[in-house]
């Protein structure tokens, strides 16, 4: 039996409610198929627009076997190309990230401009033909602070996303925001189980002593349930939004992402030792205060927290069957000054800490999960309804692709 | 040909009294059939109970995909169990060593009892049974100081090796010892070489000076001729035998394991360079004096030295098809105080640098039979024959396996 | 489809005039067929015979699987061994490099005469045949110099190769020179690229500052194109010849090996930053100045730079799919004293500087190949003739080893 009969067999045959049979976390056959279904096909978040806020100015990222740059052009919209050079295949930007009046390839130097039409390419024949030889387009969406990607050819639908999302992100203003610091840690894990892990908090009370002084561990807050019938979460959500701010649970029908404003814990506004604020200056002049915290997900690449006075925000990549990157980054309003609005450490006190614990807790499931003694577990209703989520969604996202009844499966572009 | 044909293939065709083909020292796959068919089948030496003496002490170890914990449990009784959360999989213990009252989870806190009951599962819904949720258990035997443990469900035979074993080393009193030290190598080969290297002295005397001043390279000693006819060999057996310790060479008729008492050489006493004791508090109250050593040897897992004053063991572990890990651990009476009856370096100096020699040896060897050109050579009778009778044995063992005419062989249960 | 019929489908398939399809530089599969039917049946160069000059001088190399030693032996003769006891397979000669009467294994001492006869077998059985367990020889061939080894047992034709190189070599005397420095680096990238980067200057200008100085980036240097329309070139060639030096462009007509002399720029005579002489002896006493430099390649193990005061000579060995071993050697003359003839890092200044820049480019060339974006590009005719005419050696010839259709190729040999 091939790994995608085999997968295919396994999603049919796996027991509601428990975690996923073995290999869906070590197999390198299954993480392949993973990677050709939901990372080579999905969109994906990779940056902030204001990471890149003038013309010129780039990133780069790594998914998978693609690497792939993302650049402001001339007339300010944001691109993507798969960053390899149409003469030998070199990467053209070999930086993090730059800045730069057209990309240059840095082994013949064949010149792009900012919208990836080659323009210079020395000495070449005759009858070459530049614009048969242009940097290929990576689909890419600019959504309120955020840039996702997708690398399909035929690009996933973005709309209903862009609709869910936007309402409740506008508000917040991440144009005009700085990155004040970043963090990329490995966790030895398959990118599922760090996701296992952030969609419950369950594991918040014995895990995560920082955290839990200001975010609330209840399973309405974190997972899937709501929360309409919590009178505490009901009156924060008609107070934010009496105030503009769209707060109630909302998740899109196929599960993949949802949104959610909620209060943290004891008049907590910020994710500090003590709830005050990280930031002297908010992010937007919203002048309500206590609006907890906003939270996003979109599978399969990012969960985010956006509070009154900095954002949280989370990319995953998955690198291999059994090693996953988390990249957290701080974003302040970009007239912040640091030293005098906000001090690096305490910023990132309670996430750097939080995230190291989530990657001790993965990385001892990992190797749990490793012994042919293992099997699929049952999970908490109560406690782990997302996680039970974000498995069924896997479930129910894969199975139509693996066995081609998907009207989104094109089998011949990945064989 | 798929790899167990061939490997069966060559067990057949490979000529008597000559080195393995190259697959079995360098091949992966052929590494995994000796996992499934010998790591994961026959029993395996883990540990002393003496290291784990009160109720609630637990080490863990690693075998191939395997973690396990062991554990005594609040009678007294010394249990493993699979080291895997029956939630979602996490490692419970995931210290080297510990004392717990329970065992916790560390992701969910779910909580075992020390025979492996789970007696705590937070929030968990009401039809959920914790009885179906015990660790799983894994086979243990505690014999006369030393803990075996088997992954396999329908573990095979233990009386015999027990059998053999016990009344050579009950008058050694190991359960009253303590590990004064312990070294964990790696060394960049198979782990049959590693047991082809311990198998014959052939290659002591240009490679071990430190040990060649007390240890005797003649073949009846490390070798199996038994030495019935060298009156050296019998007069200190007939000695040894009349104080009550069981001396003479004793082979089990599988091949599998063995037991002799051999006398150090020059009237030593002990493993130290000056072959004077290395400890002043005995292990035991024999009062016969130069008893030499007691040395057993149990395919796959382990080779042992018990000396008067102290014992020396070894745990082989395979990681991969070019690497195995060797434990070494030095045992002395638990009332003996360290830097007033024993010096560490002076007890550890000997077989720290025979170990790192031996590394070297199995090193190059296994670099040149990575060579296409190598091919098996012929092993010297005399001088080699303890390597050949243990090349005889994995063959004995595993033909039948490989064939399916052993009665032991459960492909199911390893499919 | 197996991987050779793949291979063989993408060599016929190609667009002439483009780079390789992305497996020929990423793939295991198609390494391990490079190896088996370039590198484990080509002659390869693997060091100098100054590098050994007394008997009983040996160094040993690791070619993909195979460590071999080569050794001068009493005779003065140079040979080759596979270095692998005919014992149980370990290592013979484990250092890099040293000198030995005879070549005696670590393990048992058994021991080799240098001309590969086993001397010494302690303790073997009666009818044990020293003769038949030599080690194994590697056929090896001398030349002005250089030496190659051929892991094939039935090697490849030398003697056009001999005949080719020989007259360009032999005034420069290199039996007489020593190896004032050696550097080995590691790129990651498919030992393909490291010779398409060689085979091109197009990349010289915008890289290689310090090269530069001295080095011309005209393609009928680097390429292949020859010189002999190129007024410049033609009158050195006339000059050099007049002086005893062969110079004019030579390519064999398989394309596997070519040698031209060609002058460097601005008067400089030696690779250094101001063109000056690195060492003050020269290797030989050629009255003429200016002499250039005489470039050799030969697929796919080494090209060469040779000036009048000095030698930089390059080896190539691959390691994996994405990892290459590039050592250079600098030779001077054996009477030069450093310190005083010369100073080493201005000998090696230029070329440090040139390989560490080449190995960017080739890791950043791997970087790009590696995403399922990659597409073969177009060479340029002009400047990366060199390069084309080296893939048009490569495919030409793998088709017929792939295909059968070569009368060298025996299936059976390397299956």
């Amino acid at each position: 039996m091939d790994a995608r009969s085999e997968m295919l067999d396994l999603i049919r045959t796996r027991k509601y409610g428990y975690s996923l049979p073995q290999p869906f976390y070590t197999d390198p056959d299954f993480f392949k198929i993973d990677m050709e279904l939901v990372w080579y096909r999905e969109w994906l978040f990779v940056g902030h627009n204001c990471e890149i806020p003038r013309p010129g100015n780039y990133f780069t990222v790594q998914i998978g076997a693609y690497p792939v740059v993302i650049v402001r052009d001339r007339s300010g919209e944001i691109r993507a190309f798969h960053n390899s050079c149409r003469h030998r295949g070199s990467r053209v930007c070999t930086q993090a990230k730059g800045t730069s009046a057209k990309l240059v390839c840095p082994y013949h130097q064949w010149t792009y401009d900012l919208d990836g039409k080659l323009v210079f390419a020395r000495q070449m024949a005759d009858d070459f033909d530049p614009a048969a030889h242009s940097l290929k387009p990576v689909a890419c969406e600019n959504v309120a602070g955020y840039i996702f990607i997708c690398l399909s050819n035929e690009p996933a639908d973005f709309q209903a996303f862009r609709d869910l999302m936007e309402p409740y992100f506008a508000p917040h203003n991440l144009s005009d925001a700085k990155v004040a610091h970043e963090a990329t840690i490995i966790e030895q894990g398959n990118w599922k189980l760090v996701w296992e892990n952030n969609r419950e908090c369950y594991h918040c009370a014995a895990n995560h002593p920082e955290l839990c002084k200001t975010y609330p561990e209840a399973p309405n807050v974190t997972g899937v349930s709501g929360g309409a019938d919590d009178p505490e979460m009901t009156a924060h959500w008609e107070k934010c939004e009496a105030a503009g701010l769209p707060a109630r649970f909302h998740m899109h029908e196929s599960g993949q992402f949802r949104a959610i404003r909620a209060p943290l814990l004891h008049n907590a506004v910020s994710y500090t030792m003590n709830g005050q604020p990280a930031v002297r200056r908010n992010l937007t002049d919203i002048d309500t205060d206590r609006i907890g915290a906003l939270m996003l997900f979109n599978y399969p690449s990012t969960w985010n927290h956006v509070l009154k006075d900095h954002a949280v925000t989370f990319r995953v990549t998955p690198i291999s069957a059994t090693e996953t990157a988390v990249t957290t980054k701080w974003l302040v309003h970009k007239n912040a000054v640091e030293g005098v609005d906000y001090d690096v450490e305490n910023l990132t006190h309670v996430w750097n800490h939080t995230n190291d614990q989530d990657r001790q807790i993965v990385e001892e499931n990992a190797r749990g999960i490793l012994s042919p003694a293992y099997e699929p577990g049952p999970y908490s209703e109560v406690h782990e309804g997302g996680v039970m989520q974000f498995v069924e969604w896997y479930a129910a996202f894969m199975e139509p692709r693996l066995s081609g009844k998907s009207s989104s499966v094109h089998l011949k572009e990945i064989a």
